[in-house]
């Protein structure tokens, strides 16, 4: 097992990768001992994993599972009124904690249900898919959607551990696999070229869900994102933990227009990633050679490189509301160099517009 | 004008107290100069207030007003959801701010609504009625109420800054400004005999709205709880911060068997420090000369010294749902003296069963 150490001080934590930890009873033990659980967790996850999990809370005092219903059109208040109320009913105090076993919805919503419950209870995230392993599991975003946009609503909270289980991809399909890869790549593009690097040579081997492959890949992207949300944990500091969101802009408009969960949010990030590189390419920042390397990484890691039929006036109307922006100005993550990014809202609105009716091939 | 900083590291603020704040520009000016301002107010302060708190704000980007019904049952769900919808209609993006103008209820809603918009933006207190200026206005506690219990569902979240402008209490109903002073009772009564002893003496000054008594008194009483949340911000330290809640879970109790609204919390508060003073007696920490003080400036403050007329049942089932209970046993707090309280749930179930049976004269 191997532990990256997430460096927030008094809100600190560890993050455990390997192989079989699931069932490792003494991981939790020290968190869960004499208290009242609560497992979050949803429909697709549970048969899988809930009571593999639940044999190695022995110690804890109370357990309840709260199933969800699978998929990002239920990170909504409904959901999450479904958990207050559950906890409430059950007599559950301040001293109980909340496990979140499953993907970024999951997490997301856990991480937000124990920020607000009570004003901060204890959580715990066992992340079951890719994309939660590298995305979510590190910097305390939590927060559920709103009709008029997604994460709107939202905490930083930090949880008190996070068990990261590669075992648990084995069951993962091969779409949401790629959809983690994007987050995967996306770090290499922003600070770790060399990264990046190994990624265009091991992708077979990621793909075929090797161990070592995966514990490596996960492990550099949580340290990747660590770093950067040590030196800007509430997203404050221009342009710093801004640049995780390289692609994101493009991807949660994407999202937005289709309705959630027609695209997995990867695969949108995907899409608005070559968009961001190919206006970083318009603007002169990066070569036609570094543009067709992410390309073809991201072809190559079975995700798509353009956006879906959204016209270029819905495109923009939908950036405009992403809560990056400030005075107005859409505020966009671009590249520098293939391993460096930045912020910006100063740049010629043509680009942006070139890159919004530019299909890639 | 005086001034209470609240030392919090980076969370710290100011909270300014005197006359004639409201109209003071230069006050809220690095708050929110080119930023878009949303206040946040009730249908019974905004004819008051609102247009002169607008006059001095010309610096600001825009200004929008949500105006929410009065009333401790609408700090809920459907008020906070008529928050965020109206933000994200308006496009308000992270850098904007909300400005509480109003009692203890837009307080915690207004907190509430910015810690968690787009997972946290500014907001600044102006707190009109004296429960909220000596209460909520220190301790970044903020919050909605559930069905199923009050304030269950929030977070701490510090403002920027704070403004109370006793002007505002020429306004407020005798038996608001009674149900503030319960509060500023209480901080006599858990740590400053000196304060009590110069609340027996001046509680006809209060009582006139004599405005150099109301500051003196809103300044000792923020100070008094600044020092108790500067040592336990988050509430986990044991015994603490609790110290704040003499009377309240009592009181908690008392709202809700009555329906949020029906009595005001200080009343219920009031009640449930007599009842706490009591069981002190019972238990041998205080003799009956202080207890007969107690009763007769709580009384002398034209609030309540018995709760309403309720079942040992119903209170021993609303008290163990109290949020604030460890491990299941109903945490109460308690006086040592007049001037020092402390928490515990090691007690004789027979004192506090003979407290709830017990009508004071």
């Amino acid at each position: 097992m191997e532990i990256v150490k997430i460096d927030l001080g008094e809100r600190g934590y560890d993050i455990c990768v390997g192989s079989n930890l699931l069932s490792n009873k003494d991981l939790l033990l020290g968190h869960i001992s004499n208290k009242n659980v609560g497992i979050i967790t949803n429909e697709t996850v549970a048969p899988l994993y809930l009571e593999k999990l639940k044999n190695g809370l022995t110690k804890s005092k109370s357990i309840i599972d709260i199933v969800l219903k699978d998929g990002e059109k239920y990170k909504n208040q409904e959901s999450l009124d479904f958990i207050y109320e559950t906890l409430l009913k059950n007599k559950y105090g301040r001293d109980s904690v909340l496990i979140a076993l499953g993907g970024g919805v999951v997490g997301d919503i856990t991480g937000y249900a124990a920020a607000t419950y009570m004003r901060g209870i204890d959580f715990i995230q066992l992340p079951t898919t890719l994309l939660s392993q590298v995305d979510s599991s590190v910097g305390g975003k939590t927060g559920i959607n709103h009709v008029l946009g997604k994460n709107m609503i939202g905490a930083f909270y930090q949880p008190k551990l996070v068990v990261i289980d590669v075992d648990c991809l084995q069951s993962l399909p091969e779409t949401e696999l790629s959809a983690g890869l994007a987050e995967v790549i996306k770090y290499g593009l922003i600070r770790d070229v060399a990264f990046f690097e190994w990624l265009e040579k091991n992708m077979d081997c990621l793909l075929r869900k090797n161990s070592d492959c995966l514990i490596k890949a996960i492990m550099r992207s949580c340290k990747n994102k660590a770093q950067v949300v040590a030196e800007d944990e509430f997203e404050t500091a221009k342009g710093i933990r801004a640049t995780l969101n390289l692609g994101h802009t493009f991807g949660h408009a994407i999202e937005t227009a289709l309705g959630y969960g027609k695209w997995l949010h990867g695969q949108a990030v995907a899409a608005g990633m070559v968009m961001a590189s190919n206006m970083s390419m318009l603007m002169g920042f990066i070569d036609d050679k570094d543009f067709n390397r992410i390309k073809k990484i991201i072809d190559s890691a079975g995700l798509p490189i353009n956006p879906p039929d959204i016209s270029q006036e819905q495109f923009l109307d939908l950036m405009a509301s992403d809560k990056k922006n400030k005075d107005g100005k859409i505020s966009l993550i671009l590249l520098k160099e293939v391993g460096k990014a930045f912020q910006t809202e100063e740049y010629d609105m043509k680009f942006l517009e070139k890159t919004l009716n530019t299909k890639i091939f």
